[in-house]
């Protein structure tokens, strides 16, 4: 079960297309799920709206329901009501069998960390709406749900990439207390990004919902078959070790970058 | 499954005490489980706020967990983002037998129309705050949890208040497509209503999360015993009848009364 809200101003733009925002408004919770190996089954859709506007409902709709049809999901209720901020709110449920589900906390020394796609897009996309390749990226994310059903058994741990990698894998390391060591040269990262905004982008660029996981190394072979299985690029970039629970990044020449952590929405508002 | 999005300014005052929002958030949704005759078992819970004020966010986890303890429920997870209006999105779920479910579209002509507890507080409440009864229905509603677990097998239809008796009635008799008339007398009535604004507050004030249910004449019996074991009051306030899918609410005289419908949200926004 797993629950995200998207509202205006905070996670998209005012005027935001609907059609893309329908997908995109499941397609995280798609990606929560396949995080965790579930098999997506059901949603309910809440959605606060300054006024019914019956075009971008019918866009939002569409986009929201081809996505829930190529995945079996049932929309089955929800809430409509009026507000002065739009804010969406998904709520879906998938099933796993017992014991298979996939978690931040199962993390083991030694185990590989692979991430699947390409990263950096989603954020490159805020800075530089023009780049097309970049606005799919952050407007209409590809869930990974058939990736997450076939690591059942195979990943330790999973999480997906909203907060950056640093940040998510980051969550992976708090919740299974230990270190990892990350090779940047290894990140596979979207061809169209800058040189000067590519590390920012690739470790601490939310919004990609590529999977990250951990597998221990005996399972390489079936991690490579996999990809090639599902015509899906996962990459190899680095190991957990027994350490604290810290994340170390090298460059090209073996010395620990610096980066920065996660996306936190308080951040600016704490005291 | 059922979901609930409450928002400042359409739902709730900004100010509104913390504590009792905690409980009201949870509670409009364990209302929606109790009138599907469901036990409910697990929620998340989603909200967008501001700003992070850790006092204001003590005392609403107080309110909340405070009655989800009682019944039982465990919050399994969330999503917290900021957002310039407060709003809050709980999502229930709830375990009901097979084919025992309550549903709206279950009525038959010939059924009594029974409603718990007494109406119209909530509304009134929101026009008269000083009158601290009145605060109480309408900042802390008691969901009827227990009253909908034991109408499984006896009721033919159920659904909660949130939109006004005639509202909510409606919509049983629009999903039954069956008729109904209604006694006002037979109503149960806050005692603190004033005679000028009673009728709106009883026929159309939503928020008072008692639940309304059809139920066959030869179960009238055990409705009246459920509602000694319960200590809840449960009145027998009409009959569905196999006309089209319209309320009638008759006066002492037993003269057709008029009344406005059910609450939209939209309905100055729509075009």
């Amino acid at each position: 079960m797993t629950t995200d809200l998207l509202v205006e101003g905070t996670h998209f733009l005012p005027g935001a297309d609907p059609r893309m925002l329908g997908h995109k408004t499941l397609a995280v919770n798609l990606s929560d799920l396949a995080a965790m190996g579930a098999t997506p089954r059901w949603a309910t859709l809440s959605a606060s709206l300054p006024a019914i506007d019956e075009a971008w409902v019918g866009a939002f709709a569409q986009g929201l329901f081809a996505l829930a049809d190529r995945h079996g999901v049932d929309i089955v209720g929800g809430d409509t009501t009026r507000g002065a901020v739009l804010t969406l709110c998904v709520t879906a449920l998938g099933e796993v069998p017992p014991d298979l589900a996939l978690t931040r906390a199962g993390a083991c020394a030694g185990d590989d960390i692979w991430v699947s796609g390409e990263l950096g897009g989603a954020a490159f996309a805020l800075l530089h709406p023009e780049v097309e390749a970049a606005a799919r990226r952050l407007h209409a994310p590809e869930p990974r749900v058939e990736l997450g059903e076939r690591l059942r058994g195979i990943a330790h741990a999973a999480i997906d990439i909203s907060d950056g990698l640093a940040g998510d894998l980051g969550h992976i390391l708090e919740r299974s207390q230990l270190g990892a060591i990350v090779e940047y040269e290894r990140i596979p990262k979207e061809g169209f990004l800058t040189t000067e905004m590519e590390k920012d982008c690739v470790l601490s660029g939310g919004d990609d919902y590529e999977l990250i996981f951990t597998a221990p190394q005996e399972r390489r072979r079936e991690v490579e078959a996999l990809a090639k299985d599902l015509g899906l690029r996962l990459s190899r970039i680095g190991t957990i070790n027994p350490g604290p629970a810290k994340l170390t990044v090298l460059d090209a020449a073996g010395k620990p970058m610096q980066f920065r952590g996660g996306f936190d929405h308080f951040a600016g508002a704490r005291r």
